[in-house]
């Protein structure tokens, strides 16, 4: 294992920092290398807003479900797709900006996946944790007003960047035997992986939490997919021009 | 900038490859590199499969717009979204998995951009060279029937690896001036960084291709977003149980 192996493997959400500054040209530095990722036809659908309003990063880490390392964090930004630019650049080029597609929303979300963790290996290779905030998603329409977010331009995550200030362990994940198959789709085995993933992970649980939290993945997954999840994201995407067509 | 920022800003896409084996301990090391990236509610809904089948990967080669490298590369992946497991996992655990939220299949995708994006970075450390394909999705109706993708999951996009036997240049990006915005959401000099752009992105293609290759990026952006991109991905993602609610 090489050491940008041993970075990418050493990952951990970190939700308490210290005092210490995430300067200017970090943050520029960290964006730009979220920009050298890989992008869908070169349409680099990305747009950073880096949140410096404490009112609105109060309103967002409340919005969030509580998530007060929103506001403690060095940096706080939101991660957007964003298909706008490349509408008036196809209009620049006398081109008519062909809204509402399905495959466009999917490039510009891949996007922004690919973009923001090269950002995130960024930083964590400068001594920083991060924390992904899926949680605007709890009411993406405040969060676009706060944001003045116009259409074609939606939030994807949000982003705590900070100097650490807790040392988590790393959560076990599935084993690489569950996720990597050959040829075609197998279920073969899946029951197996579950059992031994609900043990390694309620071990983990057990020792983070001296005994307190006892979960485990299946029942995780029955939280978050055993329900109605959201059910506000199709409505607010096609209020914000993405139709899914 | 440090070593792990300057492999990330030295990306760019690999199309031709040597002869030389990818293993299968590199394959599962870059696999379990991308699980360490974050997952949205640890619902970890990637899967990744791995063709070795020569005639599958000629399909697949052939339906992405005859992208030869699909079957020269030394390995080629589908990385699918896959809410399959999870909702295997809610009814292990008692649950009745709730099928078609927008919100589901948005983490899920996410996820995928960015435990690829960890494989990616993993796969460019160890010296090998990656291509995306999206050109999958010209036909992801034919790639499922090839993988035997069930419902609940469908491929997000392919991914070539292999010894690079070709040194392009790194291709220019958007200013990071255009993409990272303060508080909120500005439409402020974006003519001026199209321009500029036009003429970077200009120049790296005249250099690129000895002159014979004369583009703008609002040019490709026309010729993206101008015209419907892949319509079937609606109707496509509905068949296999994503029904966008």
């Amino acid at each position: 294992m090489n050491a940008t192996i041993e970075l990418l493997k050493s990952h951990r959400s970190i939700r308490k920092f210290t005092d210490e500054a995430v300067t200017d040209e970090q943050v520029r530095e960290i964006v730009s290398a979220g920009q050298a990722a890989a992008t869908s036809s070169n349409v680099q659908a990305v747009t950073v807003i880096q949140v410096n309003s404490m009112a609105t990063r109060e309103s967002m880490a409340e919005l969030a479900g509580g998530q007060t390392w929103v506001t403690e964090a060095g940096v706080f930004m939101v991660w957007c797709a964003d298909l706008r630019r490349s509408g008036a650049a196809c209009a620049r080029a006398g081109g008519d900006f062909e809204q509402g597609m399905t495959e466009h929303f999917l490039i510009a979300t891949v996007d922004v996946g690919l973009a923001a963790q090269n950002a995130v290996i960024a930083a964590e290779s400068l001594g920083l944790g991060i924390c992904y905030i899926g949680g605007l998603r709890n009411n993406p329409a405040k969060v676009s007003e706060l944001l003045g977010l116009p259409e074609q331009v939606y939030p994807v995550f949000g982003l705590c960047l900070g100097h650490p200030a807790q040392d988590p362990d790393i959560k076990p994940r599935l084993s690489v035997d569950a996720v990597l198959m050959q040829d075609t789709y197998s279920d073969a085995q899946q029951d197996a992986h579950f059992d031994d993933y609900n043990e390694r992970l309620g071990h983990y649980y057990q020792t983070r939490t001296g005994g307190t939290k006892v979960s485990q993945w299946t029942d995780e997954m029955k939280k978050l997919v055993g329900k109605e999840s959201r059910p506000h994201m199709r409505g607010f995407l096609d209020d914000q021009g993405f139709k899914m067509r």
